[in-house]
């Protein structure tokens, strides 16, 4: 696993690359976040037939789509934050220390239950 | 925007998250395929009813919705590189490369369509 | 438009199916709700790119695709329903009524609001 | 299971319920995939977090939305189809016949790959 993804670098040559093909007019926020979504789909469809068990060690074809369709969506994570002018770590740092809040180890242990059931 | 995003700590501290609450049992990459989906579905709900000029400029609240939903989907994102031992910045890399071989400025200009059908 | 749809004749046709194919040990509500949620996504990626405008007409091919994954989705709603043993024309006409309620004419005049924000 | 689901008296209330709340300007076909996709999702949600068995026998409040959630996907398959003017039972028929011929009983048998794998 690398140690780091370099966000800031992966904006700016997602925003060459539309400028270069004319492609803003596409990317409105809206139309981002559906084909995040879309990405996101392709990806769950890959596991979609395997059970949770097969899942964990996939074909190395199948790898090969997961690794394409996840960086797919990250590709689109980091424009839609780009567009939004908002900063993903700082967005994930908020997030995890919510999460941290809403789950308390007590009252998560072996539940799957959503934090407002618990 | 950030520079970077620390995918290996917050990795590590999404594995010791699940390990505390025995959620481990619940996370196979089918599954947190799935919650990617589902996660990836909240934020385009979030757009589903603006044009895609009122997209560009949400009310604050939204934003501050969709900064969670955007942690959400990658802290599904890390988690599921982890359990698979997938490197996201290597991925990312891969495929971006790979979009620029397959949607040459001089084809894809002005186009939506798909590099298959240019 | 057909008057109406044979729920009943659908769903024997797909369990046999199934069963003739020994697909069965694949058909648990959990993986068919995934297929589900994955062609309707396949159905949004037709008009992912378009505005609102080009999509009220789409091109002979897209219609094709698009009238193939209306028909996925069916189908697997009623495959859905039929594991379950759910009523689908009862439960969509409580879910009209239940919106009928939630959305009053004079609150929801022009709003693309939740009804929990009207 | 009901034996039939009367579409057009359904597009007809539909379309209605639109026109008096003054929606048909939100009702793009664009719009209504990402809202059925949506929807598809959030029935998803339900069973993300349990195994293929559980799903078989979701515990009775999760029935309640499961119903809900499929409504809803329903509702919208019928206001896409009434908005382009698709025959939802002619498209079902179509794609049941073609899956009959891509998936040939002797050689789909047990498999779960798709028609162009087998």
């Amino acid at each position: 696993m690398t140690t780091a993804l370099d966000v800031q670098r992966i904006a700016s040559r997602l925003a060459e690359f539309a400028r270069d093909r004319d492609w803003e007019q596409f990317h409105s926020p809206k139309n981002i976040a559906t084909a995040l979504s879309v990405e996101a789909s392709e990806l769950l469809e890959i596991f979609q037939w395997l059970t949770e068990e097969q899942s964990k060690e996939p074909a190395r074809e199948a790898m090969e789509r997961v690794k394409e369709e996840i960086a797919d969506v990250q590709l689109y994570l980091v424009r839609l934050c780009d567009l939004l002018q908002i900063d993903l770590a700082a967005a994930v740092d908020a997030k995890f220390a919510a999460n941290v809040r809403k789950y308390p180890v007590h009252k998560a242990r072996g539940s799957s239950k959503k934090y407002d059931e618990l």
